[in-house]
């Protein structure tokens, strides 16, 4: 579809906001989903005159993680493109990532030595508290900064948890992070050598390999985290950024850093937010909506209160970011479109299949068949139910920046 | 989709019943589809609860047949997996096959021989009685046991018709059943050769020449049915058994030779049934409950009453099944799908394309979208018109035996 777009776009000075409830989809609490039960006038009031349905992040059945379903809902098919573990991992502790970046999820072990022998004790490091994490890291940093002419760099995540960032001179070919992880997954045995599984992953598997001995050298003494294993190696995806994709000038004020990571990773702006309220996104959406064609607006807890089964708590969220819908539409967008990136339906405690509820809202939907915005409405609406890819192309269309197909 | 779900098996010790009324849907006669007319009380409750929609066997206006709505529903694309007509006829006759066998589907002729070239003159043999037949075919039998050392075996079906199997010592190469048939479709006309269309079915035209030659000299005194006709050659399916595509310990059980057949072209357990009622194959469900994850449970009459354009008959025998909903309730499944393979629609007296209603019964439902089972509630429910091919990744999910799909 990507390519076919690309040959259709058209100029505009169209604005549009997508409006992505993290989680947004439930399932019933004693008969009603979180967004049955919330009271959400505005958003009523939108469905009943913009074009509604359901969308499928990935596939029916399929329930999706975060960096699958964002790719969907920007339009990149995730069954073709992944975001690998180490990527996400690295997005989420604000790292910025480039096509020279081997990204790797990494983390601190206790092992006795057997002889020479590293035997793992613990795969978690005693689940250091992340203050020991931050020490120790920095003492392997003191340490070691390239290898090979490699510049490698350790962050620090949450307890035993950290990103480790191998940034080579020229941007790496694909599959150089065919890589087997080093953790053997059980303890009692000795962690694996990074091995490459494909010629292209050789010389990033034996820098690796030098990090794990010169690091865990350097935390030998340490008494819980004297060990690393490194898993998920990956490469910086190759996305079409969407000034080039869609012929826009996009902008996030997503405030959590992996949602911020994957808006940079298809090269949107980075707007600056004072917390990670709504209201605090709201003014920040406010303050650039000029400067913008696409601001993607993110809203992170009511996935938090899904995964902790906090029904009423989802509610909530919902609740108050249909307070500031009034205030969005007063920006005058040409297409306000609000959805989840998948359902976490609180009685499920997690991510789940379900498709997801979706509104637009412009000059040219039909309207008229969703009394209001929820799961059970939105099947009524003008749109079905549909793949998460078809997304953007909805809101080019909607927003005419797509000129016709054909003669 | 099966390598996607490959990846994604969880261990789950939940239960799942598949329930296939064979040719459910229907199209109205005086207002009312045979669903629509049939009172049921238990699947309307479900369907009430439950997710409902309609699924399209193989594509849309297409109708498909016995042996690609079952794969599709199964999870194997009928459009990419394909079971040869020769397979069909053999399962139909309740034979089992291996990698090592080609099936066959023939039949007996009526020829004249004009000097030594025979002349068809009737090419179904003048229909012979089905006692004819297993008299001519058990005279081939005791004379013809192998051919260059491949077994020969020769199986009757009803009337003129008949399956030959041919039983190689290794399995056969793929292409080894590409094959021209030898009917000439035309009366007045020579029987063709088994030609090989590549190199890989030489072997196999060779040894199928051969045996036309030497059956057609022991039945050349027989008046109606003094030759034979070969056509549909095909290889066994190599479709990945359940336990591997699935992590499904699976079990069928239905009662007719051609379904339990394709249940065993998958890997599934044939268990024992006393009859073919929907009542013997309940007790054979709460009879080995425990020792499966996964039942297929097969109603034909449905289909065998929409063929025969009995339009009440069928109504009966879905009333009949609603009948045993909460006895297969009682059994407590994590998901209890009740659905069909294809449309048989009595007022057409055949299959059709129509898409097929689908209920999904489990603790993961959204529900209240229909207001009970038929063609036209369906369309209100939660999961619209969807592909066959979903309907198993949709049990896997709601059975909660997959994982999440990336990070």
């Amino acid at each position: 579809m990507q390519e076919i777009i690309r040959e259709l776009i058209q100029p505009s000075d169209s604005k549009i906001v997508l409006c992505v409830l993290d989680g947004l989809g439930g399932l019933p609490f004693e008969g009603k989903t979180e967004l049955e039960t919330a009271s959400t006038p505005n958003l009523d009031g939108l469905a009943r005159s913009g074009a509604c349905g359901l969308h499928i992040p990935v596939a029916r059945g399929i329930t999706p993680g975060s960096g699958p379903s964002h790719l969907g809902l920007f339009g990149y098919d995730p069954l073709k493109y992944e975001i690998g573990r180490g990527v996400l991992e690295a997005l989420g502790l604000g790292i910025e990532l480039t096509p020279r970046d081997v990204a790797i999820r990494g983390n601190f072990a206790t092992v006795k030595y057997d002889g020479v022998r590293p035997v793992i004790i613990d795969r978690r490091g005693g689940r250091i508290p992340t203050e020991e994490n931050r020490r120790i890291a920095s003492r392997i940093r003191e340490k070691i900064n390239t290898i090979d002419g490699v510049k490698v760099s350790i962050t620090s995540g949450m307890e035993h948890r950290f990103a480790l960032v191998l940034t080579f001179p020229e941007p790496l070919p694909f599959g150089a992070d065919d890589i087997s992880d080093t953790d053997p997954q059980k303890e009692g045995k000795s962690p694996l050598r990074p091995t490459a599984r494909r010629k292209e992953a050789e010389v990033v598997a034996s820098v690796a390999e030098k990090f794990i001995n010169l690091a865990a050298d350097i935390i030998r003494d340490e008494k819980a985290a004297n060990y690393l294993l490194l898993r998920g190696f990956s490469l910086y995806p190759g996305l079409s950024p969407f000034s080039e994709a869609y012929g826009l000038k996009a902008a996030t004020t997503a405030a959590y850093p992996m949602y911020r990571g994957v808006a940079k990773l298809v090269g949107m702006e980075l707007l600056e937010v004072a917390d990670t309220s709504t209201k605090s996104e709201v003014e920040t959406l406010k303050r650039h909506f000029k400067e913008f064609d696409f601001f993607y607006f993110h809203v992170k807890k009511t996935d938090s209160y899904g995964e902790d089964g906090n029904y009423w708590g989802k509610v909530k969220v919902i609740e108050e970011f249909d307070g500031f819908i009034p205030e969005i539409l007063s920006l005058n967008p040409d297409v306000l479109v609000v959805t989840g990136d998948h359902s976490t339906p609180a009685v499920m405690k997690a991510h789940s299949w379900h498709p997801v509820p979706f509104l637009l809202h412009s000059s040219y939907t039909r309207g008229g068949g969703s009394l209001g915005f929820s799961e059970r409405e939105c099947l009524k609406g003008e749109l079905g139910i549909f793949r998460a890819t078809d997304v953007m192309t909805l809101i080019l269309s909607h927003s005419r920046r797509l000129n016709k197909f054909g003669a």
